[in-house]
This record gives C-alpha cells, structure tokens and sequence, in this order.
C-alpha cells in the first residue's frame, strides 16, 4: 500500500554551504533539493508516518497576505520517533524524523448545515484541512548536528525548500523545549480507550 | 513497532440487538464492549492508522459543560480506506474503517511565548490535541450493514460505547454525503510535496 520510491543517491552539485556532504550519504530521501543550512531532503513516504498530535496555528496579518493565519496542523513520526515518544525516550535516537504538516483552515456551509440539522441548538462548526501551505521536519543526527541541539530542520513548499534565513530561525526558535530535546510537540493520548 | 494484540472471538452474550451476530465474525477488534444497533467493537491498533485528514469543532455551551466546545481531531484510515481514498474508489470497499479521534483544544503559555519570540509581531497562537475526548468508527460492510448505506457505526470514551440514541443519530447526519458514501472527510493534501 506504501508508495515505493526509487531512492537514489544525489550527485547533484549544489551551492548551498553544507549539503553536499549529507546528499552524498541521503537514505529515505527523496531526490529533490535540500534545505540550506542542514542540507535536508524531503524524506520519502512521510504523508504516511504514524500520528504524534494535532495542531492549530493562527496570527493576525501576514506579511504579503491580505487575510489571518489559520492553520491545522498534524505532527507525524517515523518509527524511531513514535517509539521514542512511547518509550519517553529523550533526547531521541539518530534517525528519528518528525514531521509537521500544515494546511489552511477552510470550511464547508454544507458540512455545517449538516451538524446544525443533526445537533441542533449547539451551534457546530467544523473546520478541516484545505490547501496545503507547507511541511517542516526535525531530522535527529546528534553528529551531524551537534551545533543545534542534535537535530537538523527543514521546511519545504511544493517541493522546494525555504530559504536560508527561514531556516537560520528554526534552532533558536526551539531552544525554549530544551528540556524535552528542543521538541515542542508532545504525544497526543488515544481517543477511545485513554 | 506496532502493537501485536491477541485477537479473542468474543463469545459473550450481549442484549444488544443484532450485535451478536456480528461479534462471532469479529476480527482484528478488541476484546471490549461492542457499540450499540452495529455491534461495532473498537478495532485494533487505530492510533496508528495512517492520516486522512484534520480537523476542528467548535460549539456554544455544551449540556453538562461548563465550557464552549472546541476540539481538535484526526481522521485516520486503515489501510484499505487510505487506498480507497488515494485511487478515488466510491463506495469504500468492505472492511474500510475510517477513525474520528477528538481531542480537548488545549494551549502553552509557555509554547505561544516561544513563538512571540521567534516571530514578533505576528501574533502568532498554538493550541493542541489535549486531553482525549472520544473516538468515532465508521465500518464498511456493504452486506451487514444495508441499511444503513453499508456503514456500521461506534463511538467510544474510555473503551465504552455511547448509548443507542447517539449511535441512531450516526446515518441521519451522515445521510447529506450521500454521494460521497456518506462519508464528509475528505483526503488531504500533501504539504510539502503538493
């Protein structure tokens, strides 16, 4: 059912400081650009990496956007990442991924006409994900990475990756969850049994 | 990494109409209550089906409740209702199952200063799944379940089923996605990627 990809082995030169060398020894990365900075590849198959928890992100006016930010967001996890949040292992093993996926908000009238036929007087409104905005991944390399916490980071819309100002934010940005090895996102309990 | 359950035919005589027949064909769910009118048990290992979608709730105050409604939830497939969505196949085959997991909204002061930080100016507000709410089921079995447009359906708190006047509101509401086999989520798309 998974979609098997082809990995291959980038020789592709680039002019971006620091990403030949992780290109050269990429595994489960898909054959595309790499972030600046920590020289990471969109990893292959992460649409279906298991669930850590659910998001929302929202702002006031962005920049060269005429309206709000609204954002659902889901948290994903390669396996190491999924045992080591079960495990409580911290910090987390070399090779854990996690993944943030983030779409716009959007909503249906005819979703909501039908939870106010069916719950009326409770005034539901459902939201869901619409269109994609981006994804941004943790990639744990305690080497590779040892200046920043152990983890590399990188964001990716439509494929390319943000530029290099973006990414020079992500380390700092997270230096608040060091305690929990710079990762914000916590393992969500399980709806229905927990 | 997932986790190998003992599956246990479940032999227990049950009250509840129509269920019995269906928990002697019982696979791959676990050995708990059955939900009311479907006899839907909860199935093993949804918490780590693979993503369909995300998603939100919102409502006025709530019966009981002291608080307005917010929930953030996740839509998740086993793996023939994730191939059914990605090929496009209406109606979902049987065995299809999508899970609804809901979640109290819940926020960090601590995790939204940290974005203030990283990104004055923008206002910039997280909220997560908090604490678990319920989880909803929806089982195709185009012969079991007739008619109710070959969908049986479960709600579960803490591994016990809802009661029977919720589960008879289950196809009603879900009726207006008729042409959609009675299904509203959609499949999201790919950040990232897409």
């Amino acid at each position: 059912m998974r979609r098997i990809a082809l990995i291959v082995v980038s020789v592709t030169v680039t002019a971006v400081a620091g990403a030949a060398a992780y290109m050269e020894s990429a595994s489960g990365q898909s054959n595309g650009d790499a972030a600046p900075i920590y020289g990471v590849k969109l990893p292959e198959g992460y649409r279906d990496w298991r669930l850590i928890s659910v998001k929302r992100l929202t702002g006031k006016q962005l920049t060269g956007s005429g309206k709000e930010l609204k954002q659902l967001r889901a948290e994903l996890g390669n396996d190491l990442a999924i045992k080591a949040y079960r495990d409580g292992t911290l910090p987390f093993p070399d090779g854990a991924i996690i993944a943030a996926l983030h779409w716009d908000e959007d909503s249906s009238d005819s979703d909501n006409q039908a939870l106010a036929a069916g719950f009326p007087g409770l005034g539901l409104e459902s939201t869901f994900a619409g269109s994609a905005v981006n994804a941004q991944f943790m990639v744990k390399d305690s080497k590779k990475y040892a200046a920043s916490g152990g983890w590399g980071f990188a964001d990716f819309t439509k494929g390319k990756p943000g530029d290099e100002a973006l990414h020079a934010k992500c380390f700092p940005c997270h230096a608040p969850a060091k305690d929990r090895d710079y990762v914000f996102t916590r393992y969500a309990p399980t709806p229905g049994t927990e």
